[in-house]
Order: C-alpha cells, then structure tokens, then sequence
C-alpha cells in the first residue's frame, strides 16, 4: 500500500506545448497492458539528461547518452534536435552485451523511419528484468501503433511502471514574465532504487525556453536534489535516467529562469518523493535530516547507512522505537573522526539521544507514537559543522520480501 | 532453519587448560535462561582482540580495550595477565554514554573482587538490545553464582545467544611438536553482521603459548579470514569482538607455531561460517568467489555489493535464477574503470553471464537447478589481474523481518 500517495487525476496534468504522447500495447512481458510509450517533440526542443553510474548500464542508456551528445554536437549547426524519446517496460535491455545495444539501435531507427528524422535524433528508454533481450518482434510492429494512438499525461505515467502500483506524475503551470509556462513530468520506480538513481526513469517537461547549456546544468543539480536524494534498497540499477525537455514555445528572462528552475526542481523531488511512496511494500515514509555536518558528503554518508541499514528499515516497519540501530547505522557509516558525544537524535520532536547515548528525557512511548504514523522525520544533529544532507527513503516489510522473491514468476 | 548446520556435542567440545567456563540466569532480558559467561584464565595467559570499528562502539568494548591496552603495557614488568572474560546478553549497553562505561567498569571490579585481582585484569563483553542500560542489580548478584558454577563449551556457547537458533562451537585436537594441543571457540551473532564484525563475539582459546605481540598480530589476520569475511545484513554492530587467548601450557617451535596458526584460522572460520548459517531467516549459504581482480579491495568490494543486495538477497531465497541482479550489482559496486565486456559469471559450475550479458551457452533451467540448493557458490571472474577475494554470506528472506521487526516485542 503507498504510504500518504496523492491523488492524481488527468486534469490536474498540464499538456505540455511542443508534445505529443502516444501508447501501445506491445505486450513485451504482460498481455492486455500499455507497455510502450512514445514522447513525441517538436523539432526544436531542448534536452539534457543524467544516467545511471552503473558499470552494467543498459544498452538503451548507452544509446540515449550516445544520441544526446551527437545532436548537442549538431545542434549548434545543423540543428537536428531529439524528435522523440520511445520507452518500454517489461525489459530492461541490460546485460544484454552487442545484442542489446544492436536492438536498442534497431528501435531508434524503426521510428525515425515513422517519424521522418535521423536515427541519432531518437533516444531509448528500457525498464524491467535484466539479462533478457528485447522481444524485437513485438517492439518493432508496436511502434507505428504508439505513434499514432494518442494519449494524455496520466495514461503516459501507467504505461511505464513495472512493480509500481500508482502512476507517477506531477504538473504546475506557472505565470513567469507574464507568461503561462508548464511544467509536467512522470516517473516510475518503486525498487532497485539507490542514490545515483535507480531502476528510475523520470522525464520533466517545459514549453520554455532553455539553452540547451544552461538545461544540462540544471538536469545534474535538479537530479542531485530529487531523483539522486532517495533510497529504498540501495540497489543502482542499470537503467536510471532522467531526462529535462525544454521544447521552447516561450523565451523568458534571466530572472524568469530562475523561477522556472525552482519549479522544475520542484516537480522533480515530488516525483522522486512518489517513487519513494509506492516502494515495493513500503508501510512508512522516511524524512531523514542530517544537520551540523562539517561536509555535506559526510552528512550524505550517514543518511545512506542509516537508509540502507536492514535493521533500522524493518524497525520502522515495526513500529518499534528500536533506536539504537540507527545510532548503530551512525557509528557505521564511515565517517572517521565522528565524536558520538556531540551527536543529538530527533525521532519527529522527541530527542532520543544525545551525549553518546539514551537522552534522559527519552521515553519509550514518546518514541512509540511517532513511529505509528507514516510519516517519520529521522534529524540527526552532529553538531561539528554548518552542512546538511535530506534523504527520502522506505521501510523494509514481509511485502518487499515478496515482491522481490516473487518478481519474475 | 539454520543452513546445513553441524551437529555440536559436548563430547567434540575440547577442554582448554588453563581455562574454567562458569554460566548462570541473571535474568537480563528473559527469566529462566542463562544470559552470563565468565571465562577464567590461568595467570598468564595472554590475550589478543580486535574490535568493531563503529564509532557507537559499545561501553564494554571500550573498557576491554582499555583494560587490553593497560595489561599489554604491564605485561613486560609486572605480568598482570587478564583473568577473566565476563559476557552478558540482552543488552549490549551500548549508545548508554558515561553510565554505560561506568556499568562496564562496575562489573569488571565487582567480578575481580571475587578472583582477587585487579579490575583491569577483567575484560567485559555485552550484546543484545543498543541503547538500553545494563541491569545491574540483576548482574552483580550473578557474577558470584555464575563464578562457582562450572560449566563445559556447549553450555558456554548456549549463554551467549541471542537471536541465534544455534549454539556455534568448534574445536580441534592436533599433534603439534609431539604434544597434543588444544583448540576450542565460540561465537554467537546471527543478524547485524557485517564485514568489520557484528553483532558477533568471538573466542578462541588454545592451550600452547603464544608470545603476546606474535598473538596480536595473528588476531587481525585470523578476524580478516573469518569473522570479517561473513556477511548477514550489512549492519556493523557497536559490540563486535573477536578474542585469541593461549594460555601458554605447552612452548612450540616456529614451525610448530605455524601449524597452531592455521588450525586457529580453521576453528575462527568455521565459527564465523557458523554464523552465516545461522544467519537470522537465512534458508541459503551462498560463498562469494571474487577472481581475477586487480587489487583484493576491488574483489571485497564487489563481494560486498552483491552480498548486501536485498535484490539478490530475495532472488536467492525465492529459488530465482534472476541473474541480472548480480551483473547490477557488480556494476554498482564503485570499482571505476571495470570493462564489463571482460567479466564472467558462474553460478557453481553454470556459466551464466560473459561479454557484458548473458552467456550464449546458458539455459535457466541449469540456473534454476543451482538456486534451489542450500549451498551455492557464486563465481565473479574479473580477468583484469590475479587478486581474489572470497565472501559468506546468506539470503534474505520473510523470516528475516519478522524476526527483526519483532525482535524486541
């Protein structure tokens, strides 16, 4: 169940000037469900991405990063912009070695042809098991169909979830320099989610204007801020993208960009955040605050240990105030002059610990009732700088234990 | 279900001379069980540990290295050898700040008064529950009782328990320059177990001599071959100790020092495997085999990566052949500039993964028949160097959060 999940409806999702969606049923792993969607542009458009780290990236992510620098190089001259982003669940194209990356290649090409561009100005998109090839022989005949069968926002966000239960989305529109800008974006994701990324693919889109420099700088940060900033099994996955379009419909000013930055971040860290409410069985929310940092790298250590600890996700699952793992989680993250004394812990408003140990105001059921309710705000206050770090993640319940031991059956 | 665990008698427990076992209930955590080991050693013994390298290191811990430290430095001169062992469980009295250390400290002198010896000649050692104080009016009465009730190894390995299903022993009798030398350990842990240590303690005793400082430096290398090449969950604990004890009863040669060292690495590695099998839900004992690599920190941090997977993890428990999630994390384990082109994967002597994906040769019916043992070893050929590294480790299964979301309950 999706702990404290929204309510998205079709309204609430702006179109975007400047793109089209399409979506089909190839039926790559799953009869009778959208599998394949396609984000058409206009000629014109802008986009920047930032992609998994893992060393086992996907023959599509290799492609899409490819294709991206070809026609950032172009663009200057000749202009031959991203036309279309194709993704499809069911199949992560991964591990796939010469193969996968000769099927990814064969896809881009397929629709350029339908669509009249390049190969180079299609990027690929891939999500679901690893180590499998893409079935070519339903992917290929789709495509046509995807392309013409239109659709809205919110059938987009459902046709690229895998394990997740809800459809990610998020929408604002905005009066930035007396203009109307939008902004709307999907996600998916609910395991093998780790910072960096992960089996995560987010796409956020503007009919702004945005230099195409300014847009990549802004996709690293954005990414840092939301998409990079939550956890749930501490799992990199070979797959993650995110991906920020600008298709260009309204030039605004210095300061106008600015606003638009903050918006775009924001609706990046809510689609990250409901990555986060739909984990695979998550029961919780988890808000965890390093402050007092004397690096943001360190407090960021410490977030991801205390995220990552087994022990402290299915306490929470517990509901049980077991709270000496996460000071166990502290001492083990690996930062190396950490003073314990010095270290305070807030579970919500109630002081847990501090001067290495038990707060002696501490009472257990204080402690109890915070970790009742969904959402949980973990501040661990280290009190030797000015550097803080915010991880979003879940807890860890019989439910993830299914749904990853029964994922592929 | 402990994972193909050996049966331990009594009878294939050897006495150490040199050493008296005395257990007793203080009633820590639970009536009507023993929670409380004293380990008595002869005058000159000498001691060797190492510790957890949390920096919530438990009070325990730190009194034991101070004690450790103060006794080393004594040795020379005076020879006031450590004496005694005392380990409770229930509570690790760790996060318990200066009241832990003065509870450490209090059991140490109530116990020397009893020997009649020096409070730093009494090493503590706590587990069970963090952030809880240690019950004293319940633990310095025991100290007495649990003194002159003699107890052999498997009783001993009994009272340190948590949430082990199991007593973990092991011992060996060897010939060693014609004299019959014993060897006889204990551990316990069963979840937080990390490399570094655990939740785990660790005894080993033998009745030769062993010069101190040759001791010391055998103990991090043992620890480095068993204890801290186990993995359970990942999560480092505050209280991990390992400890070498000889209490000096026969002198051996060189050459015959070098017999006592391996048998010693044995007994340490079948307590620290032991714990793997016993790991807390644990249904799977799966060997990581790390080859080929070109530094042993790069192998260990492969090894790592996939032992702490929770997707791996799950896919082990479920009898899954879902590969791909081993090849993932192999990609995310931060070792830079891996060609993932160069890698093979065997799963026992199945072939599953090589040139950057799936291997031509392999079926899933031969993957699947491998997942459904209780005993699996995973292969990782690197083929970029000649270093190795070999990692334990178990699945992760409902069992394990049940039993650690109602562990305190």
């Amino acid at each position: 169940m999706p702990v404290l999940f929204p309510k998205i409806t079709t309204e609430s999702l702006f179109p975007v000037a400047g793109v089209r969606l399409g979506i089909t049923q190839a039926g790559i792993k799953k009869a009778l469900r959208d599998d394949c969607l396609i984000i058409v542009l206009d000629e014109g458009a802008e986009v920047a991405g930032v992609f998994t780290q893992n060393k086992y990236c996907a023959a599509p992510v290799q492609i899409s990063q490819s294709h991206l620098a070809k026609t950032q190089a172009q663009n200057q001259t000749s202009k031959q912009s991203i036309r279309a982003l194709v993704i499809n669940t069911g199949c992560a194209n991964a591990g796939t070695g010469a193969q996968g990356l000769e099927d990814a290649r064969s896809t881009c090409a397929a629709l350029a042809k339908i669509i009249g561009c390049q190969t180079t100005q299609i990027l690929p998109f891939s999500t679901g098991v690893i180590m499998e090839y893409l079935p070519m022989d339903k992917l290929l005949p789709a495509l046509p169909l995807a392309y013409h069968n239109f659709a809205n926002w919110l059938a987009a966000a459902q046709t690229i979830m895998t394990t997740d239960t809800l459809p990610k989305a998020s929408s604002r529109q905005v009066t930035i320099d007396d203009q109307l800008i939008t902004i709307t974006g999907i996600s998916k994701g609910a395991g093998m989610i780790a910072p960096n990324m992960a089996t995560m693919l987010g796409f956020v889109l503007t009919d702004a204007l945005v230099p195409n420099d300014i847009l990549q700088s802004w996709c690293g940060e954005i990414a840092d801020a939301s998409f990079n900033a939550i956890t749930i099994d501490g799992d990199t996955s070979t797959n993650d993208s995110f991906m920020l379009i600008a298709t260009g419909k309204h030039v605004l000013s210095a300061q106008g960009l600015e606003t638009l930055r903050a918006t775009l971040t924001e609706v990046a860290t809510e689609l990250a955040q409901l990555i986060v409410r739909d984990a695979e069985g998550a029961t919780k929310f988890i808000t965890l605050q390093i402050n007092g940092g004397k690096t943001r790298a360190e407090c960021r250590q410490i977030a991801r240990a205390i995220a990552h600890s087994p022990l402290v996700k299915t306490a929470f699952y517990a509901n049980d105030p077991n709270l000496g793992r996460i000071l166990a989680a502290i001492g083990y993250a690996g930062v190396d002059d950490l003073d314990t004394n010095l270290i305070t812990l807030y579970l919500n408003e109630v002081l847990v610990a501090q001067f290495g140990g038990r707060a002696a105001s501490y009472e257990e059921s204080a402690g109890k009732a915070v970790m009742a309710q969904a959402e949980i705000t973990v501040r661990v206050l280290l009190n030797r700088g000015t550097e803080t770090y915010t991880l979003w993640t879940s807890d860890l319940s019989h439910e993830y234990v299914s749904i990853n031991a029964d994922y592929r059956s």
